[in-house]
């Protein structure tokens, strides 16, 4: 019966994790909904449009880098994770919610960040991603206070690792949030700098 | 024979799972696209246009609350399904289709609220989510009639489960479309708590 | 040897569903892009544009029933294939290639029924089931002959459902493509009742 | 042990496997919101308006084609590969970026093959999939590299293989770049034929 009930929570993991990858691989292609054919528009080549076009493809880039980065995060946290509670799902919900609202704040970054209005589109843009961060620290100490890990996992080191992560994360972003009121611009190269940081940075060996 | 025949059906839900999580990914990840960047077609700050705007954030919440909760329900329906028939599989298709219906009535809610044509807005809405309930209550009266439960799962148990779940979603529902000939605001108000009350409520104990 | 050979068949099998699944699901979430909020381009009540918008419902009716049946169908096949090869990979892509085109061509049923390009919408829209149609019969055909079929599966008897089944997809498709010439919204009609045919009629028993 | 560590690898392949799928899926079913109904702008026919929007039905058929047999080949990249590493995680992110670029590069073509923009088109174009294929031979050499092949795979043939393959497609697709400086069409016709060439060429024997 033990065996059977292990069996039974990896089925219930797979599913959420099947729900989460949709939402993810979702949110992440709908960006490029938001890189437009620049002539529609305006006159003048199609050449020089794409060029004056660059905050979208700064935004763009920002973007896919860091839900590309999350969605790693993500797969890494469920290979520790045995067993779902309702408290998960619906935490994991929450952290959905802020993927899913990306597309819109990269258009608003895309739109605003060269405008009067860039300090308002990079504060929206670090907040959504530091409420993700947030939320993410949240799941880790849930995860941890539950007892949701895999037998095999040391549950005081997946603790410590996770506190380390979401600390940092949630100190960039609080950064990135404060620079967006001196200036847009800089707020998002942190953003993207926090996503390289965390695709090439210490935390990666595995 | 007989532990293969179970497992061809495990097989066979598993993909109607993932069909299905398919929908509700999408679904839920498309409500993105009807909030608007507010500066494209009126002057004004970026961040007092945001703050008009706070209908269309309203109905995202609502609808993707209201998602969330749907498909953490669908999760645990299929928890206990054994089997599935070709009835199954059309009223699971009527249930993904008020889903796939969610994107367009919470652009109308997001359009409409605090307009002269909010009644209109919250009764279609609510009328959405009713049917949507009538056929999760339809759906569960079929597994039960035709006994497409796991051996493990008290029939009765789970009838009982399943039509009180239904009778209060319905309930909820229906007080909510009736509200919005008063009100269309409080209308989808409600709608939020149900999705709250699913979230919190007394049916979460598992 | 044999045994894992057909465990790495399966897991094959179950990669180029969840692809196929998430073109289905994706296709079937996205029409409801089409439907639009009818006060966006006039005056007039909510309640009046909604009603005056029933051809983009009718269309989105249509399409959503005959993508699901589709997808049932697809489903089903699949219970029976042990083994997929790079021509089926391919002939599958092409199914896959006319699904995605659906909300396209419903959304010209959507504008155009009601006009005098009627003929012209409902041609398009029933060649491209006529075609999808046709390709599935290939399929039928080139499981049939490529033996791809699960040893448990009776070969001539899969042959002879498959055929007739894509014999009377097709006869109805091509009465539907010539009935555009005639009446657009008959041949529209029509396209919904074999969806609803093949919901409900004799080829459902499994 | 050992075979329990083989079983972890399975799993953690195969989500990546899902979320891949799910951006291919996506990315070619987003090719159709790019189709639009030829008459919301013009006067005219919907039949002579779909005639004389040939290059985007042109430009859809040669992305599904090409996002298609990349699929097939990912697919078949990961029959051999046993083990993944964050490099191979990143990688196959870079790989989906410009998969997720594809809808825009497309939309690009679909305005502009037949205007005097259409060398930078087909250029944007033709670099996009040049990218994409220098991504795939750098995964090629990786995997082989870090050794994440299957006990059961010749690792120097299927490096032979890879780097064959990719050879040849990073050829094509530079003659394509090099061809839009001449012609536009011509180098979106050379990137159909590459797709076709991959389709039903000499690599498809398995």
């Amino acid at each position: 019966m033990d065996s059977s009930a292990e069996k039974t929570d990896k089925k219930e993991t797979g599913r959420l994790e099947t729900f989460s990858d949709g939402v993810f691989a979702f949110a992440i292609t709908l960006l490029v909904l938001y890189l437009k054919d620049p002539t529609a528009n305006s006159s003048g080549s199609l050449f020089q449009g794409l060029l004056n076009q660059w905050p979208a493809f700064f935004a763009f880039v920002t973007s896919f880098m860091t839900i590309l980065i999350m969605w790693v995060g993500h797969h890494e946290m469920f290979t520790y994770v045995r067993h779902i509670d309702r408290g998960f799902l619906f935490l994991n919900g929450f952290l959905l919610f802020f993927v899913t609202l990306t597309p819109f704040t990269t258009s608003l970054v895309a739109d605003h960040i060269i405008s009067s209005d860039s300090h308002t589109a990079a504060a929206v843009y670090a907040s959504s991603f530091l409420l993700l961060s947030l939320t993410w620290g949240i799941i880790g100490r849930h995860i941890f206070r539950k007892k949701l890990l895999l037998a095999s996992v040391d549950a005081e080191s997946f603790a410590r690792t996770q506190t380390r992560g979401a600390f940092i994360g949630l100190g960039f972003y609080v950064l990135a949030l404060a620079l967006a009121f001196f200036s847009g611009i800089a707020s998002v190269v942190l953003i993207l700098m926090v996503a390289v940081y965390y695709a090439v940075g210490p935390t990666s060996q595995r």
